[in-house]
């Protein structure tokens, strides 16, 4: 089945002149989770996992993904003719650098334009110039995949009311048209569906986690017109959308609109999210500007409605995940059952899923029991996860989108048995900095990578540090993970603002042994003024979100300072007033002890 | 006579069809320091101050200058025709925003390329040809002011010896030209003096300070060219520079050279460093790379030579900084005598001075008393400077050049009185952050950047912070600020490593009150692996290379962590372990007592 194919897509490519052809694991709109209908490499590889991107050429073929998915693909690869590369293993050659070293000059590579961003495919493209190796625009998988390829979810989009929202449709409209022009343009064009569904407060079901509605959106000076699948446009939806002057369209009619835009039309892109096709239907004498989108900016700040709903959230997130760690501590092990990870997603899922107005969970859980909790990314299957006895720790990252908000906690607990020193200095060490980090204050101006080091110091002392972010921005009944801000070592540019959400997540993995991470969202806001210290406006801080103890079982006291305990006491406190009275009497008994002060 | 300089300029101006004509306070060299010679500022406006761009039209003229010479400029300026530009105050247009409101389009500005960068020089250009103003390179103060220009200083250079160095000119060149080939060039210009030192072994005693010799060099695949004044290579400087195969050529004859390189040379630039003139004189067809110079990047990180000579700089620097505190706190105000903060920096040099291998202070010394500590870039003169009396804080900011190394210490101290409790605050924050920064251990591959925070999250819990840099690179008898290395805020790429050193240097400043700083020289080292703490070497960390005292009695002991006293005892431990041998009996017994234990 797959050898037929790359044979087919082989006789296309060699009708078209093209000497290797590049497949993307990605979708036109760059999200973060993918509808069945974009999966090209599946069809063509058999590849099943999440990231990974093929490459075939006139003899040969490759998936290139990372060490997360090793196993899985030799399994999925197998028989199909597709050779691995391990894009982890250092002396792997990236795609351009083995395109380079094995293709000749005047060669061709074609790639789905769509599949790419402006900026991504600029590097490519410059990348294979440097060999004289040129890019051509062409979607071969499209007239190969037809009959048997899934259609794009056909869910109606529903409005996003502005109780939830904050701010009407007109209101947005107007501000990123006013940062238009500061740009000197008049004309955007967005493929990011975080950004088409907050202007236009929409949300649909169309992808997993995110409620976004793949669409395309073109602003222009005095109109808006959503490009989107007839299907998805109901009597209400147009209804609402017609009562906002939004026009709507057919989704493919993005690149005729595109092309038809007056010379004088000056578009703003943002290149680092838009994808390539639409870039090239831009008519050529129209001034073009990339520029970070201003929806992304204007996104991330987050009103008062929207910080009100995030609270509300955080509490029936508590409430589920109070509930579900009872269970885990008292029922789950009852009379020597045992549980698989896979049966603690589903059982926090259950108790997320009580919670009025809960919609969908906000990515996959991942429950990883002892060294499970030590890789970053994992995911428990049915088919393929550990069995979890009262023993040991467990790494618990979840979140759930709620019409109110969005939400993502980890949590690690010990389950029995003793534990090891070096597994309380662990937890120590990820709770002072994800303290620290909660409790720093700053200059307005300041950016998150400037804030990174915070929550490491105490474990750089010891020699440890981690490789994933510290903080990623969050969006509002929206992407889990949104920009620009964030806080991580990059050289991001982006000054932190009252109303921008962020995890604050340290963490410390021993590959075989334990992962201990701790996540709250925090959310940026000015100081207040009714203190002691000196400080005033120009001076920022975060307010602590999510609503959930701590196991303090696992903390090394003697490293805790009096101002880290009096913190973790301050907010203990805080979780049971708000939380208990929210539960059932035994549950709020049984957390009033969780949260009983150290 | 401004006046009819400025009228001079301008008939000049209108012969060469020039509507402007900038007149920059710099030199051919982006120095920090210049010569007389290239005073042009002062010329054409009297203006005496360090920082200034003098903005002449055919009817009207400008000084542009910060805040610090807002009042000097006042008095000098006074009857010259020139204007004073306030370029601190937010609603002072900058030279192009000025001239891009009042010029007409197709109007021509003047500039002297030599004066600056080609970075600058560009972004310039581009901002004029925003409204259409072109720019015009020529320098029309050269015809002007001939007879009565100071030269350039004749002194004649000398070899840097390898017992000092650490590194023979042929090991820095052939690691120069290594770097040259990795970014596919052969052939490179240099104007940065610092860097031309560096790389042949060479100092001289041309600007104040810092002991470079003001030259060109052009570096070729197979030769290596000294562009120089005949008068500072006399036999001895000859003999050294044949020796090592670098040729000497008249100082004026670089731009021959440049102009008379092969269309085959490959040339590679740094556009932040090298001025516009030479990148004018190179030959269209040549091939240019505007790169960070490597011979930057190899010159911050010091070999182990250096490191030892830093660390003996440090010794005699602290035997005379203890020597100076002593006499200030028991001899300098006896019998009811004041000393001004002018006599204060003049008793300082004298201590320094008997240093052996004493060559210059390493920056003009900053004596701030009271409010005047206050002032970050405060300078006294002996015709305008506070009276110093036994009571307040004194900030106290010098360095040293010595054969063996470039050393910059502050210290402030109280010198009588009782001591306010927001003083002790002050003085606490910038010590713990101080400490913090000193202490801090981060993994291999960490910016400067990152570790910015660390210095200040202190002050920041109480609202406090400040404008300047943490800390700044320092060269080896070279410039006392030098890069790529540093820790602020800006987003500088470059990645610390072993052997660069930069200075630790919190502060707080209260206007009209007080200033507080407090500075050491650390670097960059592998951590040891003694430990038992998990360490590998993946992790890195500062060595205190700075050995003086603080002043314990202006800490507020009850902020101070056990581990930061602890780092304070055991500093002072070593503080008084290395000096106190080296002083007499009475300064000994002095500082044993300041470092005893809090």
């Amino acid at each position: 089945m797959i050898k037929e194919r790359i044979a087919a897509l082989r006789s296309l490519m060699q009708e078209h002149g093209l000497q290797a052809y590049i497949i993307r694991g990605t979708d036109p709109h760059t999200s973060e989770y993918m509808c069945d209908h974009w999966k090209e490499i599946t069809w063509i590889s058999d590849f099943k996992g999440e990231t990974g991107t093929v490459l075939v050429t006139l003899d040969e073929a490759f998936l290139w993904t990372d060490s997360r998915y090793y196993l899985q693909a030799e399994k999925e690869l197998a028989g199909t003719g597709v050779s691995l590369m391990r894009e982890s293993d250092i002396d792997t050659p990236t795609i351009p650098e083995w395109l380079c070293a094995n293709m000749q000059a005047g060669w061709v590579t074609g790639v789905n334009p769509e599949m790419f961003t402006v900026q991504g495919y600029r590097m490519l493209a410059d990348e294979l110039a440097e060999a004289g190796i040129t890019m051509k625009s062409i979607d071969l998988i499209k007239p190969l995949w037809q009959t048997d390829r899934p259609p794009v979810p056909q869910v109606p989009l529903y409005e996003y009311e502005v109780r939830y929202a904050g701010e009407t449709v007109e209101s947005k409209l107007q501000r990123v048209r006013e940062e238009l022009r500061k740009k000197k343009a008049d004309t955007m064009v967005i493929s990011a569906l975080d950004e088409i569904a907050w202007l236009l407060n929409i949300r649909g079901l169309d992808v997993d986690f995110n409620p976004v509605v793949i669409s395309y959106l073109l602003l222009e000076k005095d109109r808006c017109t959503l490009f989107v699948a007839p299907e998805k446009v109901n009597s209400k939806a147009q209804e609402y959308l017609t009562k906002h002057h939004i026009s709507v369209a057919d989704y493919n009619d993005i690149f005729k609109s595109i092309g038809a835009l007056p010379p004088s039309a000056a578009i703003l892109y943002d290149g680092s999210r838009l994808n390539q096709a639409l870039y090239e239907a831009m008519p050529g004498k129209c001034r073009k500007t990339d520029s970070q989108s201003p929806v992304m900016l204007l996104k991330s700040i987050k009103n008062e409605v929207e910080l009100e709903g995030e609270r509300i959230a955080m509490r029936k997130d508590a409430v589920a995940l109070t509930r579900f760690l009872r269970w885990l501590e008292e029922d789950a092990f009852r009379g020597g059952r045992t549980q698989t990870e896979y049966d603690l997603m589903l059982k926090l899922h259950e108790y997320r899923a009580m919670g009025e107005n809960f919609v969908t969970e906000s990515f996959g859980t991942i429950a990883g029991y002892r060294g499970n909790g030590a890789i970053v990314h994992y995911e428990a299957t049915p088919h393929d996860c550990a069995v979890v006895r009262p023993e040991g720790m467990l790494l618990l990252d979840s979140g759930g989108q709620y019409l109110d908000g969005t939400t993502d906690i980890t949590r690690t607990v010990w389950l029995g048995g003793d534990i090891p020193q070096q597994a309380k200095l662990d937890y120590t060490y990820v709770l002072k900095g994800h303290i620290c980090l909660a409790m720093a204050r700053f200059p307005r101006g300041t950016r998150g990578n400037q804030l990174d080091a915070l929550a490491k110091q105490y474990m750089w002392q010891a020699g440890i540090t981690y490789g994933h972010g510290t903080g990623h921005g969050v969006g509002h009944f929206l992407g889990c993970h949104e920009g620009p801000q964030n806080v991580r070592t990059d050289m991001n540019p982006t000054q932190l603002q009252p109303g921008q959400i962020c995890s604050d997540e340290p963490g410390i993995y021993r590959t075989g042994m334990w992962g201990v991470r701790i996540e709250n969202l925090v959310a940026v806001t000015p100081t207040p003024q009714t203190e002691a210290h000196t400080t005033d406006d120009r001076f920022l801080c975060w307010e602590t979100l999510t609503l959930c103890y701590y196991d303090t079982g696992l903390i090394e006291m003697s490293l805790l300072t009096d101002t880290e305990r009096q913190w973790l006491n301050n907010y203990h406190r805080r979780v049971a007033d708000e939380i208990c009275p929210l539960l059932g009497k035994e549950d709020a008994e049984w957390l009033r002890n969780k949260c009983k002060p150290v």
